[in-house]
């Protein structure tokens, strides 16, 4: 988070003082872990920075609606977690490492009702609208994460597949915050669609980003290995660009480098490939066409630049972002 | 379901009429699979007919509240099914066996957004009251579910602790069920407050029952095999009781019995420990309490008893079944 907006840090300490029971443990206890292993708090900051654009500064009223988001983020963050088989999370041991997929199943339900419990101390009046972008986000995500599952399966995934499945796993969730933010402020249906764009289009950008980032980021600042997408074969923008504009033989040297087990001599090859098709190129190309789409909706929300200050400054900070 | 109440077909029909997305077929499938696994609907009837109590009949307002419960309750069981690695529902393979965990994870995350999308179709006015029911609800079935899990591995579980968890298990879910029609009806809170611990008092009577039917059930009309708690060593409440009741010399006999691999042995050894302490006895004179608690709230509810009469009868039903 950028200095100015302390909204990270009252959502911090919302979520600190938050009361789960004592009992059940093994249902508690990994809500509480989860919670505390805390991330950048970015999706719930949107909630408050969604009303912020709309005049309402510091709302109070949308810290139930944050919540919901972050909760539901949690919960998505431990069933992914056991599907994809990762021991690890944010450094830790993820919850179905550390107790059993059991446990991890059963207390991602329980953080899902609570994120519907949040929502639940919304203004009654609001909570209808609410609730409607609540579940149709969190549909997609599902949706995103099966369509995720599915790609590893496809030998060949195609460009706008790839596209829409980033934008059900990721990117709504980004759009669907700050739409809520923005119903909470009483923005009008027009300019909540356009906040809502924003996010989408720029949690593309954000994922594209992270796909070249794994390639082309220096090892100090990416914070994790370089090249690992390579080395797992994973269907990245890159590699299905790659796929797309390969030539017969190139792309039975993709088959074949997928087979090279040298860590370093697998990157280095595939990464002479990305080279002579301009790969890089393309796919900033098109990182920046997204992230340009997000910030022109932006630009057309119509409130004083003054209120948009905040969301522009977060959102500039997640493009140039080098870890 | 009695013959005098086609609320039970009305569910039916509207759950085969409900259009689920094509894709991703991994999603969705499962979902349509299970909701066409037909059980017998008792929880969306139940929204049915308490609309029905305050004297909303044919509540077609009702309707998506009755959905939403049961899409809630087809999530919990193919959740459940995973966490206790059962292969077979409804004499069908269950969702994690006809497909993978990480598909009946994922469908049935689906499953509950799709619970509380169809709760967001009910009138604006009333979304706030029945999410907060809802969510109370869902989350005590989530408690009780990880209290089951861990009294598995438990050498003793006290009446209180068993009583508490059936409750939220599965009891709670039918008093929610009638306390949503309830308020769809717009039935005071005093009201709300008698159907709704009708609903759980008949839920916790109607598990006890099972516990019993399991053991003194006819094989013909049970419909499952007879003594299967016994040999899978469940605490019931025939056990829970026997292990309270049992001097120093029976308690070992159980812990022997325990050890038993003999089918007909086993029960029979059970069995004859159950009369010398006359549990049978004891354990229908609990459910009888809890039962006639049911029937006294029910009675207590301030409308015509023609209004009641349905809802009497199924609870009545549910009462004297021998399968």
């Amino acid at each position: 988070m950028t200095k100015n907006i302390p909204y990270g840090q009252i959502v911090g300490k919302a979520i600190e003082q938050m009361k789960f029971p004592e009992s059940p443990r093994n249902l508690y206890d990994p809500i509480r872990y989860i919670l505390g292993l805390s991330g950048k708090r970015i999706r719930p900051v949107l909630v408050l920075l969604g009303s912020e654009v709309f005049g309402k500064k510091n709302n109070e009223k949308a810290l139930p609606a944050a919540l919901a988001i972050e909760y539901f983020h949690n919960f998505s963050l431990i069933h992914d977690d056991i599907m994809d088989k990762a021991p690890l999370r944010r450094g830790a041991h993820t919850v179905h490492q550390k107790w059993n997929d059991a446990i991890a199943i059963l207390s991602g339900d329980a953080l899902l009702v609570k994120a519907y419990q949040e929502l639940s101390k919304c203004q009654p009046e609001k909570i209808p609208a609410l609730l409607e972008i609540f579940n149709e986000v969190a549909l997609e995500v599902c949706e995103g994460q099966q369509q995720d599952m599915d790609f590893e399966e496809e030998r060949q995934v195609s460009q706008e597949g790839y596209i829409s499945m980033i934008r059900a796993k990721t990117s709504v969730l980004l759009g669907g915050a700050l739409k809520m933010g923005a119903i909470i402020a009483e923005a009008d249906k027009k300019n909540q669609q356009l906040i809502y764009d924003f996010g989408v289009n720029l949690g593309i950008a954000f994922q594209l980003q992270d796909d070249i980032l794994d390639v082309y980021g220096s090892p100090e600042n990416f914070g994790k290995q370089v090249g690992g997408d390579i080395l797992s074969d994973k269907k990245t923008i890159l590699r299905i660009k790659l796929q797309q504009l390969a030539d017969h033989q190139d792309a039975a040297l993709i088959a074949q480098i997928d087979q090279v087990s040298d860590t370093s001599s697998k990157i280095e090859q595939m990464v002479a490939l990305y080279s002579k098709y301009g790969i890089r190129e393309l796919a900033d190309a098109l990182k920046n066409e997204y992230s340009n789409n997000a910030f022109e909706r932006l630009e057309l929300i119509d409130v004083p630049e003054e209120n948009k200050k905040n969301l522009l400054a977060l959102g500039k900070s997640l493009m140039v972002r080098t870890r």
